[in-house]
Order: structure tokens, then C-alpha cells, then sequence
């Protein structure tokens, strides 16, 4: 069992290890909810400053030619593009995931119009099910078909997570992709626990969407993306057809007319601020080889699953080739078991029924942080800890 | 004509005249472009810094719960609704106003199942005139049909603004509205250009949406709002139904249910460091006596149209009742004399082909601004320094 001393030895080998010191970390806590919302670059302050005194104060309006912010939805898609495998001009950057899902998947609808049934995964991120769900609503007329079915040969589109939310659970993009090519339908990638953490690649798909307030550090509500294949840029429609799609903006015309490629995605004005600390997070990642980051993802998670052991029941993949960074286990008391960690400088987080989650971020999560995590697991749990009082009762969001 | 000496007594004696201190305007420069992007409130860069460097640095993920962020699209909602005369629980806060128009538009139809007309403005401002043509597309069988035609009779719903983005002109949205119910159709209210400066009441509508980077001063790319009558708020779907806008979105069922109230308008993820903006705008928004702006909105706009006289083509109503905070002007050479203002330190903007527009931002708009601006356009075009050949190039967005 590897010991405190050895997790040092291994973190002074680590050659992403520079990289922790440009994070703001809480003091005397492992964070291991990076997986939720990741951690404070520490440039993002003074970039944020600098969009609003600097740009929005001096330069009002003049901001959005001197300061790029027109530009912000395919400058940021074009710098996230290398994270997700994909090349520039492919990518939008803006709005929300659940809104780019619900592009995507209209674009795709249209795109197969002799096809009437959506695949979507009933266990996925909550959102992406129930976009899906509002799409066919408003439409009528489409089956909507759990993923278990495991059916694509009538399928129009597949939409499913890389990572899932819950388990860590990762699947085989190359191969679904072809799985649903084969039969017909597009597919839809959602990235939101891949994307910073592995070497992602959906070049060979449709249609990708993710967040970057995860793994990828730009902050609460961060814009999100949209990766649309080059072979669809000038047939797919983008049903939230507002004036940053059109291919003039500034010709005020009457009628809508796409823009040519990926431009013909963005809806309308950029969120600026936000996208500041989005920059700003890019500005690290540009830096960042991903391989040496996948290959700590899956040291981090195995050392983990390693130093807990039997002491709680593992939901992800035992093979770290099989899952995403983070490691989830279910306890039937789960929620007091995460207050009780969180209580004692442990930060993971709890998803309802039973499942506790531990993200690892590889940029700023240390191998001595998982061991010293494990060790307060063991603790909580070895001493019954949790069962406090104090940690049963439910705060408002958990 | 009133003089400097007259406008600096008018300065004296106005009632508002305290809250130009609290932005941040640049140095000699009259900025009248406020109807498209609102100045910086000096109070808003510590507000964002606060959210960047001490809820989402200190707390990380816990900000959802300790720093409100949750609870963001309903409680920013909650400050926007005096704004436009409605109460709390009836507008939502996020996204922007393309994607609150969509939402609007897609429940309206639903509301209507038996109707197959939209009214929608041509002269609109064109990403909401591009929404509807992007939702007509997506559904078929909708006939779009422009608002000068003037029939309602058979329309499922009608949108328009309040104040035209372009002219100025004013609606009347208490007789529009009752005209809309009238003929059964329901109606959709875009207050881009028209909250912040004047007494807006959609009460009696069905649905409203508006920007906040504009009068309200929230910064680029500022979240928009949604308002829906609570008459609707039992029956109208949101077709961009993402996690937020569920009963109970960490319960993570795998089916959509709508939350009670304004909340099922909820989409995903609000955009927490561009809140923290739009926030810290409303700070100023609580304490403003909105008669006094729109008494003040009324002589200024007058001012300016009485001292630039003859000099302009007036495009914009006569009467100050018939129009929002702006004056337009018609000039064939409209975009080298708009270049030719804004190198002479009067900051206005250019619609194409041939408007310039002036806007009056009542909280820090000056009458002394007024007489300056004025007295410049008169030079500009008295000695035609706008024929400077390096005023005619044209910049990349204008």
C-alpha cells in the first residue's frame, strides 16, 4: 500500500506538477469537486478586471471591435477545438450546454428528415435527457428510445456523454460513432467530464457540446461549446437563428441567411465577462499536453480506488482505462458520509440516490492530496463518523 | 436657443444629477450610445471581483449554495420586474433575449395550438424577426406575416418592441396588447430599448423578454430576462427544458417535470461572474425615481432635436411621447459623418444604410452633454469635415 512518503516521491516526479501553483486552492481542504466546478486560475482575476475596467470602462462600445468581443464566440470555440480533437473553425463557443444540445439535435433532426426516433441515454446528465425531451414535445412525432435498447438502425440521432456524470463510466467514442454511422443516424457527443481530462477526439462525429466550468476551470456558468463536422456546416440549420448567425450581422436584413460555416451556430451577443475568465483558463490549457494529463488522471483515480479499498462500494469501472477522472462509490448513507468528509477537509459530492463522488483534476489535484483524501475516508468511515447527527440533516442543495 | 450657461442651470437643478458619479464615463467624450451599450457603475468592478476572487476562489463549488448563485435567474428576476411593471415571480433571469424570445415564442404556440399565424415585425430588430423565421422553419405549416398588414384576427401571437431600435418610435403597449386579446392572439413584448427610461408596464401581456447591457447598464453581453404572466405559468412549456427550469433538478429524474411558478422558464447554468454585473447594475436600479428619468429622458432627447434643428433629417417622432430615449437622423453619407462625430468626441453609432442614432442615457447623461454634442454635429456638418476621405473607409463592424 503506498504510503504518505511515497505519494511525496510521486509528486515530485510529476511533470504536470507547476501547474498547481497557478490554481487558488482552499487552505487545509482537498477539493476534489473539480469535476463540478474547477478551481480559480489564478490569472482569471486580473483578466476579468481587465474586460470590465479596462475594455467595457474605457472603451464602452468601441469594446466589441478593439477588444475582440465580437469575434469571442469562434476566437474561444477555436481555442478549445485542440481539447476536444477537433480543428479550428469547427468550434462556437457561448450559451449554455442544454442549449447547444438542443441546437445540435434539432440541426441533426433536420439533416435526417425520413428518421423519427432519438436515442438518448436515460442515465445521462439529467439535462441532455430532458432537452431531448422538450425538442420531441415541441415537434410530436418522435420516439424518444433509451440507449439500453442498444437500436440505431432507425435512428435520425444518438446523443450520449463520453463520461458519465454518475459512475465515471467512460464509453468508446471511435466506436460508437461508427456504430451509429453504420446504421444511419448522427451522433451527438456531450463532453462535459472528458473534455481536460483525456486526450478527446470527435473529429469522426456530428455534432459535440460541453461545458468548461469543469475540468477546464472558467468559472461559474462559463460559456459552453458546440463542435459541428465541417461536412454539415453548410447543410445543418441552426434553429436559434439570431443575428450572430446571420452572414451579415450588420446589414440588418430582413430575412435570416446562415452564415457561412461554423459562424452560423453563434445566436446572438457573447456573454463578455464570462468569456474573460474563459480566456483566461485557455491561456493554461494551451500549455497543457494532454497525455501527461490523462496518464496522472488514471494514476490519481487508481490510487485512490487503491488506498480505499474494500471500505466503500465501487460504481465506477474498476479499470482506469474504462473511466473518466473521477471515482464513485455507493453508500446507503451517502449523503451523511459526504457531509461527514466534507466536515473533516474532504470536498466530494453527493448525487442522490447513493453515490459519492471524488473528481480528480490532474492541473492541481496532488498524489499526496489523494492520499491524505483516502486516509480521512477511511477515517470517517472506520469510526462511523458520519452518523453524527449534525450531517443528517439536508441543507438546501446538496 | 438655450445656451451652455441655460443647460449647466438645467444640470444644477435636475433631480438625478448624482447618479453620474456613479459611473464611469470617459474623459471628453459625450458618450451617447448608451441604447446600445450602458456605461460601467463604478460599484461594479469590486462586485465582480468579489464574485470572482471570494466565492468562487474561497468557496468553489459551495458558492452555488452560500453566494446565491442557485437561486441567481429568480432573485436578479425578482430586482428586473419593477423595472417593467410587473411583480416578483413573474421574470427569470439568463441567456440572452434571442433565446428568451425562442422560449416565449415556442410556449405561445403551444398556448394557441388551433392558430398557425405569426405577427412579427419586419422593422424589428432583425435577431428577433431571425427567431421567429428559425422557429416557423423548425415547426412548418406557420405563416409569418408582417405586422403592417395589421391583422391579428387569426394569429397565434405577436411580437413586437416597444421602442424601435432604429427610429425611436414608441408603441403603445397597453393599446397593442389589448388590440393583440382582442382579437385573441397573445402577445410577446421585447423592452430592449425601452427599459431603464421610461414606465414600462407589460402587466397585461403575455409574455416580455429584454436585454440588460443596454440603459440597465450591466455590462457587455449581460444576461437577458424573461417575463411570463402568471396567468400561463400553470400551462406554458418551456421548450428549453434543461435541468434548472425542473421541480427538482437534483433529484435527477430521467423525466422532465416543470417547476411551479416563473422557475419552469429556467434554462441551465446561469453565467454566475456575468450576473454578478447585472447585479450590482440593479444596485443603482432600486434607487431611481423612474418618472424623473423619463421627464429627464423627454428633455434631453427635446433639447437635442431643438439645437441640431434643420441640420439633420429627424427620423425619429417629433413628439417626445411617441418615442423611447433616442434620436435618429437620416444622412446619405451617414457613415464617414459618424466616424467624423466620434473623432470629434461625440460618441454616437451608424445603422445601416443611412441612420446615425443618438442615445440618451438619463442616469449620467448631462444637458451640458446635450448642448456639446449638438453644437459639435452642427460643426461637423456646417464645415462638411465629415468629407475627409479618412472617415469614408469603412471599419470592420460599425
Amino acid at each position: 500500500m503506498p504510503d504518505r512518503d511515497h505519494c511525496l516521491a510521486l509528486d515530485a516526479a510529476d511533470p504536470l506538477r507547476a501547474f498547481r501553483d497557478e490554481f487558488v486552492l482552499p487552505e487545509g481542504v482537498v477539493y476534489l469537486v473539480g469535476n463540478s466546478l474547477g478551481a480559480l486560475p489564478r490569472r482569471t482575476a486580473e483578466r476579468v478586471r481587465r474586460t470590465v475596467e479596462d475594455e467595457w470602462g474605457k472603451k464602452l462600445v468601441g469594446g466589441w471591435n478593439a477588444s475582440g468581443w465580437y469575434a469571442q464566440p469562434l476566437t474561444v470555440g477555436d481555442r478549445i477545438a485542440p481539447l476536444i480533437g477537433v480543428g479550428p473553425g469547427q468550434v462556437v463557443a457561448g450559451n449554455t450546454t442544454s442549449i447547444a444540445i438542443f441546437q445540435a439535435l434539432a440541426a441533426a433532426l433536420k439533416l435526417r428528415p425520413d428518421r423519427r426516433v432519438i436515442v438518448s441515454d436515460a442515465d445521462n446528465f439529467p439535462t441532455d435527457h430532458y432537452i431531448v425531451q422538450g425538442l420531441a414535445g415541441l415537434l410530436g412525432e418522435y420516439e424518444v428510445r433509451d440507449l439500453a435498447e442498444r437500436r440505431f438502425d432507425d435512428a435520425a440521432v444518438v446523443l450520449l456523454s463520453e463520461v458519465d456524470y454518475r459512475t465515471g463510466a467512460r464509453q468508446d467514442v471511435a466506436a460508437v460513432t461508427a456504430e451509429a454511422h453504420a446504421a444511419g443516424a448522427l451522433i451527438i457527443w456531450d463532453l462535459c467530464h472528458s473534455a481536460g481530462v483525456m486526450e478527446v477526439d470527435v473529429s469522426a462525429a456530428d455534432f459535440a457540446v460541453g461545458c468548461t466550468y469543469k475540468y477546464l476551470n472558467a468559472g461559474p456558468g462559463a460559456p459552453a461549446y458546440l463542435y459541428v463536422n465541417p461536412r454539415h456546416h453548410e447543410t445543418a440549420e441552426n434553429v436559434l437563428s439570431g443575428w450572430f448567425g446571420h452572414a451579415e450581422p450588420f446589414a440588418f436584413e430582413t430575412d435570416f441567411r446562415p452564415a457561412e460555416g461554423i459562424r452560423r451556430f453563434a445566436v446572438s451577443t457573447p456573454h463578455v465577462v464570462s468569456f474573460a475568465a474563459l480566456d483566461a483558463a485557455l491561456d493554461i490549457w494551451e500549455r497543457v499536453p494532454m497525455a501527461q494529463v490523462r496518464a496522472k488522471s488514471k494514476a490519481l483515480t487508481s490510487l485512490f480506488v487503491e488506498l480505499v479499498g474494500d471500505a466503500l462500494e465501487l460504481v465506477s469501472p474498476a479499470d482506469p482505462e474504462a473511466r473518466g477522472s473521477q471515482v464513485s462509490y455507493r453508500h446507503p448513507d451517502g449523503y451523511p458520509v459526504m457531509r461527514a468528509l466534507i466536515d473533516h477537509g474532504v470536498h466530494g459530492d453527493f448525487r442522490a440516490p447513493d453515490i459519492l463522488r471524488f473528481g480528480f483534476a490532474p492541473l492541481y489535484t496532488s498524489y499526496t492530496d489523494v492520499h491524505d483524501a483516502a486516509a480521512t475516508v477511511l477515517e470517517v468511515l472506520g469510526k462511523e463518523l458520519w452518523r453524527d447527527e449534525k450531517y443528517a440533516r439536508r441543507l438546501a442543495v446538496t
